[in-house]
Order: structure tokens, then C-alpha cells, then sequence
């Protein structure tokens, strides 16, 4: 049992990321089932959507299980207040100040993990209390960064800066990445991409196929301008990149963006005019799979390419 | 003894690489002594440098050494005449096509490493007959690729289209992240930036300087429209990046960027008006050292980092 573990009651210390459109309870429950840490993604979840997704999860796994919190969220105040009420045991907050909740949410008793993408924001966020650490790389679809500073570069970087129990994310989705991050200097894993592909993610099946399509430098990170995201190099893809490079300012691509777009491309399937939001590891990923077989090959490559490297 | 150590003759799976302005005889020859393989950068010689470089090389190491020569290079012919004439016995070729000089190195008895920044390349590469692959990540100094897929996710997608042996390169500092490369599934690693800062790097000793003080995200890829190219954050890097933001052609950037100034920056110590070239694990690197020290330190980091993950 390492400090991930502990800290979150878990078996494995694989999180499942809590992703817009793609994890709800039916995701988070199967991996916690699975003995990993499943994440509602509330960021795509009006307040009493996300009372429905907390309340089914509770009925589909006696396991720990999370909600992830982007603090760009409009709401906040109603979505903390549901989380503290339904007695759910862990926030990841993310896209925001780790100062802004961790308090709160620690007065109620809740384990609370920040997602950072600099050792900066990881000291900031030791500062302000939290628990522990996501520190997510380039790579990412869910990256927030814009210095760009990949998963190999930042891990032994957030490492040095503090001794939280820590978990790397961005490019992530095999044994081996994950045994990667562990000689880099993390505890546990975040992955997001290869669950948003799971058979028991949220997202559109046409959304998942096009995940198993993407080809090496199929994605990049856009709209630096306003929140980072990693798109599927798509329809709409190529009006943000051309809107980019004639020198777009941040309304035009507010205006561009418009409402829903991730919603039309992740979980209506619109694969043209939708914005499908994946990381890099997309390109390795070639099955869309249940979650129980998806942690089992994760579980059996990380025990390979151990022993790999202890012979070698 | 894996197929990196074998094939190159060398005690560890550590290449330094053949970096313009950084890697002359002295370095090349110091981690070559120190069991690891030096390369020279020919990318900043003159045919009549490199000869002087190769000779000296010679007489300070009994042990393999080699030479790196971007195919952008416009006297080749010239270049690998001397080469050949020489005696090396390692070429690393990067920056161009593999088909180029391959059987022409071979017919000398010259052992062939081709950088790729994809798995698409390494394909291409392997068909061309290289003996290995260096799979660079965009965290690299010199890396590449437009496409900017890092060393975590690039790795394992190129062990996956080649079983030649494989060195992995760019956000590569430490013996943690050597320890990573390896469970990505690397047989050894190409290291740039920790030896630009050796005490035996024919670089300035001001960007040396420049190097440990570079923070977490004070580098970028740029000049994507030209040859992608890593920088620090300087005063040219500024002008580079309002020309790119204010769509700049491929010419504007030519003339911006003018003759010399990869060596204005780095061997003259420029800091303000020159290129100054570097990955993003600078922001990991705290003293110039001599080689020896460094490659003692790598293995003292492998072995450790490899106990922690055998025990945990």
C-alpha cells in the first residue's frame, strides 16, 4: 500500500480523470468496482445532474469514489453544496485556485486532490492544504498549462517541490506509462483518455470510435487563448487552428467556440462540427473495452515491464 | 549487456547527442571515456572543424565515439568523405531522410542511428536499413516534429513499429527519467541539455550560466515553419514569437533569424540577441559539472529510482 492508496482507500492507485462527458456513474462505479478511483466529471453536469450521478454511484459500488470540480464552473457554490449533503468523500478541483475550497471542503471531512500543471501551482496548492497532487503534462487532453511542460519534464519537477502523495497524468494509458510515472516520482496514476474510451464512458460511441482512429499527431492543444484543451484534429479543429493563426482575439474565438460544442462532438456524436477533446495516447489506443478488462491489462503490462526492467 | 551496449560497444545505454555549439572532441571524448557514447555535432563545423574534431577525438579516446550530421547540411558529400577517410564507426543522422546516406555508411562498415520524431519515421527509417532509432520527444532541444508528441506518448508508439534498438530522447536529465525512458520501452537514452551544461561542452560558459537559470516553461518550441527549434525565453525568442504571432512568412523568419545566430547565442554568449537552444528539462539542471560526475550521477539515480520501483 503506498500513500495513493492510503490516502484513498483504493487497491490500485489508477484514477480514472473525471471527464466532461464521459465519466459519469456508470464509469466512476465500474472503476472503483475495479479498484481503482472512479471520478464524476461535474464539469459537464448541471447541480442536479450531478445529485443523480453521485446518488447512482453510491448505489453501484460500496468502493470510495470522487467528483472532479473545474473552477471555472459557474456554480460552484450549488455543486459543493450537493457533495458535501450526498457525504461524498473526494474532490479533485481543477482549472482554478486550490485555495478556493479546500477548507470548506476539508471541514466536512472530504479528501481534496488539485489538479496542477507547473511545481509553481503544485507548491501553491501544498500551501493551501490539499491532500494531494494531480500534475498533468502536455500530453493531456485535459491539460491547463500553457507553458507546455510534458508529463516527463513536470512529474520529477512537482516531485522536488513537494512531498504530497502524487499523480501523474498526460500520456498515459498503458502498464508501461504507467510504470514510467512511478520512476519519475509518482505515487499513482490519473488517466483519462483510455476510459473516455471505455464501454462504460458517457461519451458517444461515435466519439469513442473516432478515439481508436486517431493516428499519432492526430491531436494538438489549442485555444491557449482561453482554456487549453487537446482536440481531435477535426472539421471544427481546423476553423480553430485557421482562426489561430489569422490572429484571432479571445471573443472571436469565444464567438467561434459558441455554447455546447463540446457536448455536440463528445456525447451527440457530431464528429464535424464538435469538439472532441483526447490526449495524445488516443493513437495507442485501439479497443474500446470494459473497464474491468481495461485495469486488468493495465495491472498485467505494469508487472511485465517491471520485471523487464529488474532484469535488465 | 543489451543491444544499445552491444552495438555501440559502450558500458552504459547513454548517448550524448551530437549537439551544434555544445559537442566538440572535449565532450564527445569525456563521455566517451566515461562509458557512455560521445558524439560530435557536426551540424556547426566546417568540414575542416570536423576533421580537426575527429582527430582529436582519436587521440583522447580508445573508445567508440561518433559523429551527428543533420542532413540539412549543405556540404554532406564533403562531410562524410572526411568521416569515412577517418575512420569513424557511428553516424547518427538526423533532420532529413534515412534512405540518404544509409547504405552508403553501411558499404563503409559505419554503424547507422537515424532521429525520428514518429512512429511513421522509425517505420521508414527501419526500411532504410538504420541499426537503431533515436525516437525524440517534443520536450527535446532538437526535436523535430511538427506534430509534437512527447517522449511518454512517442516511445511506445515507436516500439511498437520497430524492434531495432531504441534510444529514447528529450526530457531526459536524471536517472529517474532514464529509468522511465527504459520502462517506455527504450534500450538507452540520448541526453542533450544535461551535457550542453557540462564543464566539457564547447559551449559559453554565460549560456551555461543562461541554462541553470532557465524556470519550469521558460523554453518553446518555435520556428515550426522552418526547422522546429526549442528556445529560451531571451530577447530573440521575443521577436521570433511576435513575428510568428503576427503571421510571419517563412521568409520574414528567414531574414529575422538571419546567419549565426544559434552561434551567437551559445558559443558566443549572446544572451540577448542570440538563439539560444536548449530542452525543457534545463529547468532541472542546477551546476555545470564535468562528465564524469554526470554519469556517475545518472547511474547512482538509475540504481536507486530502480530499487524504489523493485520495492515498491
Amino acid at each position: 500500500m503506498n500513500n495513493i492508496q492510503e490516502l484513498f482507500g483504493i487497491k490500485y492507485p489508477i484514477i480514472a480523470g473525471g471527464m466532461v462527458w464521459c465519466s459519469g456513474w456508470y464509469l466512476a462505479s465500474a472503476v472503483s468496482n475495479a479498484g481503482g478511483l472512479g471520478l464524476l466529471g461535474a464539469g459537464s453536469m448541471h447541480p442536479e445532474t450531478l445529485l443523480e450521478h453521485i446518488q447512482k454511484t453510491k448505489m453501484t459500488t460500496n468502493k470510495p469514489f470522487g467528483v472532479n470540480v473545474p473552477l471555472l464552473y459557474p456554480q460552484q457554490e450549488v455543486l459543493m453544496d450537493i457533495i458535501v449533503k450526498e457525504g461524498v468523500k473526494i474532490v479533485f478541483t481543477s482549472a482554478g485556485s486550490p485555495k478556493k475550497w479546500t477548507s470548506f471542503l476539508h471541514d466536512h471531512g472530504i479528501t481534496v486532490a488539485h489538479v496542477v500543471s507547473s511545481a509553481f501551482f503544485a507548491e501553491k496548492s501544498e500551501a493551501a492544504g490539499v491532500d494531494a497532487i494531480v500534475a498533468e503534462g502536455f500530453e493531456a487532453g485535459g491539460h491547463e498549462g500553457r507553458e507546455e511542460t510534458t508529463t516527463m519534464s513536470l512529474i520529477p519537477s512537482v516531485r522536488k517541490a513537494t512531498s504530497l502523495p502524487l499523480l501523474a497524468a498526460g500520456g498515459i494509458g498503458s502498464g508501461e506509462q504507467m510504470l514510467a510515472a512511478m520512476a519519475l516520482g509518482a505515487d499513482g496514476v490519473q488517466i483519462g483518455s483510455l476510459f473516455a474510451a471505455s464501454e462504460e464512458s458517457s461519451a458517444h460511441v461515435d466519439f469513442k470510435k473516432r478515439i481508436l482512429e486517431t493516428k499519432e499527431g492526430g491531436t494538438k492543444l489549442m485555444l491557449k487563448q482561453l482554456a487549453p484543451v487537446r482536440l481531435i484534429k477535426n472539421e471544427f479543429f481546423e476553423q480553430v487552428q485557421s482562426a489561430e493563426l489569422k490572429g484571432a482575439s479571445v471573443d472571436e474565438l469565444k464567438e467561434l467556440l459558441g455554447r455546447g460544442r463540446a457536448k455536440k462532438g463528445m456525447f451527440e456524436g457530431d464528429l464535424l462540427n464538435g469538439e472532441l477533446e483526447i490526449g495524445q495516447v488516443a493513437s495507442l489506443i485501439k479497443e474500446i473495452r470494459p473497464v474491468s478488462a481495461i485495469m486488468q491489462q493495465l495491472q498485467d503490462e505494469f508487472e511485465i515491464a517491471k520485471k523487464r526492467i529488474i532484469e535488465s
